[in-house]
């Protein structure tokens, strides 16, 4: 497996066709993957906000208020609104946003970057990040690149574990995962293992080239992978009944 | 970045050199990284066991009685008190056991695998995997194979997303996290990103090219990539006062 960093991408504006600017800078292989940086592709999709945008609500208010009370932190109530406005359910308030995304990604400030934003305040997530890569990979098929998958990456903290890593938010032109469920050991037994996640493996391995900020690299190609001779799933986020964690979550109040 | 399985590997036996089996079968250039499963690593070090060897405690029949009771699955309570045995605390008891091992990796039934088991009925996890990569290292060092850096993977499941990834449970010659504080953006901006567990996105690139079961390849040498001139850390499990998911946990009880 190789992984080469797509370099020379131009800063992206709303409207640019990230297939285009991909395709003129790279050569991809039927059967590569490209994995693209959500912050390329919210861009594109004019997914740019400010602030002044937000008239904030009591809930808001309040979320802010009790931030800046239980956790000793400065919270900018419109942020807060803005964060509530993208997020199907809150999962922490105090002392941070923990929310889930309305297409069901799970993370903090429901992914809104406040770095890397030209012009603007915020950056949002694309609305419907598996649709975007969709459309990259309709983009690619019509440049002559038949069957690329295309991977929409963001980078984001989780819980027991320190840092950040890369992770899919979207994806398309292969399954989110290998199922390994039935399949046997060296000894004929069944696998501990039973479904991989491949979408947020490959995001992984790209966010070790991609680097950030000034020297960033949003594209990688990925070659000489193959998905292999397995069943697939398309199940990325927990559901929520197999979800202890986010069930503790709910019950559960800070206090500081 | 390149990904190359070491391929040829036989199964690895209580007392086996992996230094050895892995310098005889790939070539290492100084700065590549070795990952390795903690699989082969637990087999050389003799952590095999068999359900026999672990009388059972009250709190372990406990266990088993209610996983029973509630999530109406069987559950033996030999491999309870295993798991018990190989913990510093049980976050999550019922309907399945989620532990911290006491080298703080946060995983279920202590990471205890069932399958890729020869001869016995369970395997542990290497019991201090940071000293086992140590002595991975300076045993490739022995050979020849200077600067080496040396993971130790396991893969798991997580909150919020469906299936499992590759993580590092151990690591020797290289940081755990990049730390990008105090970096910027393209706009003089401070970063979003702040840790970025290199460790643990290694293990995930690695995880895609090793496979499961019987056509696994339980080591990868990662080549032609660099940690890169940024500071370092060697924290990879949340410390407790940082892990809001970990205390909602404590405070919390399944109920059906």
């Amino acid at each position: 497996m190789e992984l080469e960093p797509v370099t020379g991408l131009p800063e992206v504006r709303p409207g640019d066709d990230i297939a285009e600017l991909v395709a003129e800078r790279v050569d991809l292989e039927p059967g590569d993957v490209l994995t693209v940086a959500s912050t390329i592709v919210s861009k594109a999709e004019g997914r740019l906000a400010d602030l002044e945008d937000y008239p904030v609500s009591g809930r808001a208010q309040e979320i802010a208020d009790r931030i800046e009370e239980i956790a000793g932190e400065e919270k900018d109530p419109r942020f807060a609104q803005a964060v509530l406005d993208e997020s199907a359910e809150l999962l922490i308030d105090v002392p941070f946003l923990l929310a889930e995304t309305r297409f069901g990604h799970i993370c903090p400030n429901a992914g809104i970057d406040r770095s890397n934003v030209p012009d603007h305040d915020i950056l949002l997530l694309p609305r419907k990040p598996s649709e975007s890569a969709e459309r990259i990979c309709a983009g690619l098929e019509e440049r002559g690149y038949e069957d690329v998958p295309v991977i929409v990456t963001d980078t984001c903290g989780r819980p027991f574990r320190h840092g950040q890593t890369g992770v899919a938010i979207g994806w398309a032109g292969m399954p989110a995962s290998r199922d390994w469920r039935g399949e046997a050991d060296r000894d004929g037994h069944e696998l501990g293992v039973t479904v991989q996640s491949v979408v947020d493996e490959l995001a992984a391995a790209a966010n070790l080239v991609t680097g950030e900020g000034a020297g960033g690299v949003p594209a990688v190609a990925v070659r000489d992978w193959e998905f292999g001779d397995h069943d697939g799933s398309d199940e990325l986020f927990r559901a929520v009944e197999n979800d202890l964690v986010r069930e503790a979550l709910r019950d559960w109040e800070f206090d500081g």
